[in-house]
């Protein structure tokens, strides 16, 4: 966490849209992007609703004038904005149907992008946003949050490194259980995520199975070669709210992916465990600060997460804000996505190679891609498809 | 526990067969067997070698009278006994490929059969043996030894009373690791399992992929319709030693089962989860004296094992020795099974019904039918295949 | 977090005093003070060291202009400022021997403080500094920091409300390893934490004892009447570092409470147990997230923050940032603490009552009392010592 | 668990005194003194009331002749048997008072003794007891049974092999709550262990407080010096419910002891910590396979109970029956008592040295000196006792 703006010399201006109503991950945007103090938050489109967006940005502390009743008005703001004032960044935290429309128009105005996942709501726009980010040369990256934790970080190291030798099986597991009795101790939340208009082709297999995939790529660089997948409808209506997918990979290895959103009491139960012929690791999203090591015929090894022991990789190591035993979690790591996107902002302005060390477009086309192959699978029977 | 053999005046007299060599269960089942005090060891033929036969039933307690030295010798003998000594069951504890041919020789000689699974190599072997302990009116037992746990017999209890609703999707994942590196810091052991002349067609799927389906359908009842299965042979060069099983139940669960023998440091790594319409319930195998239990909203529950507590069912009761806090174990899961198989000998002596508190031929050959049906899909990429 | 500065109509303006150095608490702070978007940063006086205090504050984003060469400079600097970018308040992260003059010539001079625990290194100065907070007006909040998780507050409102009856015996545990292979791993840290100069008359008693007292205070009230204390120096030549306190209370509570800088492996270990006749409750700073709650005879209940379940208190909800399952830990702990100082300067602005929901002065007494009282028994072979 | 009765040629024949009643511990004893099949329980005076004595010999097995209506007749009838048939040892498990004389007269009739804890409830007696087994030649081996289990043997032989270095810090915690609301869903037990006149001068300190303190003995070799207590009385009318004890070692460590049978929600939740100069060891007996190793600055490590694995001393793999993930609890751990007994009567008939793979009458007399001087402390508020 060291890394500064140097070479820039101010801070980033980030502009946030949506977050103004129930939703969580507006408020979580807004303090990520800004707690280590290399950004400020200074213009929002907080809601679609005129009003909301209004009185959100002045709760936001973002003030009248930058507190845009729309979109498209943000990005015509801070066009006309003296370019000593006006956002290097947009931050899209909306239902998914919008990324693309938002990315593209943050992209082609001259904003760099944080955008929420599944990147959008079909493979061709994905597509299109990969093509549109290398034209215009502007940074996107995609808020898999998860690959900010340092021991994921770690984990992905450990294998690169070969200390688990090559990767045959994966299981990623992401279970919630607030599709059961909604109204029973937990907000009402997501409604958004239901409807097919709004959130895309898939539910749970969407929401936070895109987020399970992206982490097992992340971690092993695992590269599908086909799958097959389950959907149900439990409690949803209208969209997948439980799945079972299985990838095979190239090379031979393996991959499973159980989602849920009707698991009684899970809260946000994501987990992976990577084995490889040398050992295997496994790691719990709700007790982030450990990693788990295993080799067969040693005991067991807690990695706890630590800025300064031998046995880390540096990749964990910048990662890292505190101590060890002094836990690190969800804000944190999703912190530690922005700071790879103002690294690489610093880059650009000092004419560096960008370092891209947050989830790009091209790992968002992948995972519009799982989303798809998943309901093309599912609709055929558990068919296979290829990747 | 209290329940004894009072109308029987007597110990139940057991032989086993098999356990006289470097495997671990046949000691499993001298120990098991004998730990209630209801049952008394008294015959054997511990080995397929004749003098690790004779000289391991002298080490274990036995004799050497009664240490056959071999199966044929072990019935020719004890038909031979006085019926005042003859034994009343023989327990066997040797390949798979045995256990057709021995379990019936021992039914049609009269004597009630513990059999370790799965039941028979073939499934034809396995509706025949069915069909004898039908016709010979004497017990069979599997050792699918996990459903004598306390808290597995709770867990079964609770799905079946309603009180976590309707079952909608369970998973089972049963992970060892010693096929990995074999020669650092354990046993070679189960040379025979990787030997499909011995272990039948399937490796892994059949040597533990039994056990955890056999606990899914214990706990849960879940009938399946058809599954899809993968399977590879990371290790081994004989058999599958990795799988992934998906079951599709009547009236719409789901069902996961993840076997493996290849991931590194998983000692005896079976877990259980369940779903269901009103709750959750998670158990593993390592840590089996708590059962989760989870409610969306409120607090998970930890359910110890405990045999006077309110929230607990009878059949955990009965299937508990000691008071909460003094862990039971394997052995005593194991024994739980025994007690089942002694409190039907003495219904029959006391011309009473069967309570069948142990896993049946029946569920022995659901077992054989899983193999066949995962070895099926397997080889035909994954297909559907009824059930 | 939604409580705002509304009738401030500003952010609350923030200078830092220490932090330039290794040490990792003065970055906690700067983040922890902004993290909420409630204040900013502003000034600071970094370090001793006036060539490390000025580059300390370019690389933290205050500018050269109000980054201060010494304390002195900044409090001089800060009254000649316009009264609209004047400091609010002085957060205090320097070594114990400076909290009192910090402290006092902060109030002095017209600002709040946060000040880092343990409040003095004497008494008698620990009460003059009551006096002065009183005298002032100004608030003065410690931070005893693990007060700010959410489930900590939730157990003292339980404890409060009585949930688990009266309280009979409580202990407390904080343990760490750091002095011990410090070249192994470790950074060296906290070198003047050994220095009684510097640190005072306890070491570990007073770096990590003192939160633990605080902590059992907060959660239960706790009325120490007199208490014996048994102190070791394993490793380090000039203080404390391993001690045992035992407290007796008013109407008949034990407190226990041990503590160690000299346990291998031990990161930031503190854990807390509260037995009660109605129930029991336990929680462990690594795992911040989690409450366990017994109650003899019933399931063990583990209550996860939630914002949001009915079996949670207000002071437990309003604590929380984040849905349940999206961990929240040490940074948003520390952060609940100036938030609580943030509402209650927003308070004076508008002429209401003070909160104080955070350490107070008069916690800082308490604290340095018990290390005064602990010091004296430890001197005289763990004789009672009035409290 | 390998080594046999070979040079007795027979099994060892066992005498229950005590365990006809509610209490669990007898049954304990007939369930752990033969399941490794080396013994037989042949004999029995199971109650001080004649009538359940006898039913209760019955319902155990063991039949009319050798169910005795008291322990005077048991010792009658066995001196009149043939020695072939004759008892070898007598396991007493009966109330504290009359351990005494009962051991005494069993000694001194020719009988080895495994005696249940405390070993007396005076320390004169318990003294007398160890000056009879001298000159009997008899074994005595006491009931610490949390000394049987496989990882705690292994944690004193890396405390001996020097693998942490000298023991600086001894932290042991035994805490149970069945003391609280006896009504609900626990079973009245221990009635007589409040009863001073049964149970001696301490209750909870005695009744499991002498458990922690040998566990504390066996692994670390502590030699206590002096000690203080405090000792509650939150539940119990009569005795001691609660107690804090510390205890200052030959040569400058420290331990501590904290017992409780008032903790809402605890079972039999008995700790230990172990900090020596090079690491540090953790171990939970309601988590008995898993022993905790850290050392600073180097990933935890979980040392899961295994009887192969290089890391584990011979002590550990000995006390092991089955491979690692099958857990071993408390009976296996109990019979591991036995067995160690059982190896010193085979030692006694080859004229081999004893090898006191048990808890000796020493160990005894030291647990009964412990609550003396804890009793005594306690009476004298808390005052420094040589011990």
């Amino acid at each position: 966490m060291n890394s500064q703006n140097e070479c820039l010399g101010r801070r980033i201006r980030v502009a946030l849209v949506g977050g103004g109503g129930d939703g969580f991950i507006g408020k979580v945007h807004a303090i990520a992007s800004t707690m280590d103090r290399r950004a400020e938050l200074v213009a929002g489109a907080l809601s679609s609703n005129p009003e909301t967006a209004r009185t959100s940005a002045v709760a936001m502390g973002i003030g009248k004038e930058r507190g845009y009743e729309s979109f498209e008005a943000l990005i015509a703001g801070e066009l006309a904005c003296d370019e000593s004032e006006r956002i290097d960044l947009v931050a899209i935290a909306t239902p998914n149907h919008t990324h693309y429309p938002f990315a593209s128009a943050a992209l082609k105005a001259g904003f760099h992008v944080v955008c929420d996942k599944p990147l959008t709501t079909k493979l061709t726009d994905a597509e299109a946003l990969a093509s549109e980010v290398h034209t215009t040369g502007k940074i996107l990256a995609l808020t898999h949050n998860y690959s900010g934790y340092p021991l994921i970080r770690q984990a992905r190291a450990m294998v690169a490194s070969g200390e688990i030798g090559d990767v045959i099986a994966v299981r990623v597991e992401y279970l919630q259980g607030w599709k059961q009795l909604q109204t029973t101790g937990t907000p009402k939340r997501g409604a958004w995520k239901s409807n097919p208009e709004l959130a895309g082709p898939a539910g749970t297999m969407a929401d936070v199975g895109t987020h399970a995939f992206h982490l097992a790529r992340y971690v092993t660089c695992f590269q599908p070669e086909r799958l097959t997948c389950h959907m149900r409808q439990f409690c949803d209506e209208s969209l997948d709210d439980y799945g079972l997918v299985t990838l095979s990979g190239a090379g031979g290895p393996l991959m499973s992916v159980c989602v849920s959103q009707v698991s009684h009491g899970r809260l946000n139960d994501l987990r992976i465990d990577v084995d490889g012929t040398k050992g295997a690791i496994s790691w719990r999203q709700e007790e982030p600060n450990s990693l788990i090591v295993r080799r067969q015929g040693q005991p067991l090894q807690v990695y706890e997460r630590h800025p300064a022991a031998e046995h880390m990789h540096d990749a964990e190591r910048s990662a890292c804000r505190i101590p060890p035993g002094h836990p690190e979690a969800f804000y944190e790591a999703f912190a530690n996505i922005y700071c790879g996107v103002y690294d690489d902002i610093v880059s650009l302005a000092a004419s560096r190679p960008l370092q891209q060390n947050y989830p790009t477009v091209q790992d968002g086309v992948e995972g519009v891609k799982f989303i798809e192959r998943c309901v093309q699978s599912a609709a055929a029977d558990a068919e296979w498809v290829e990747f």
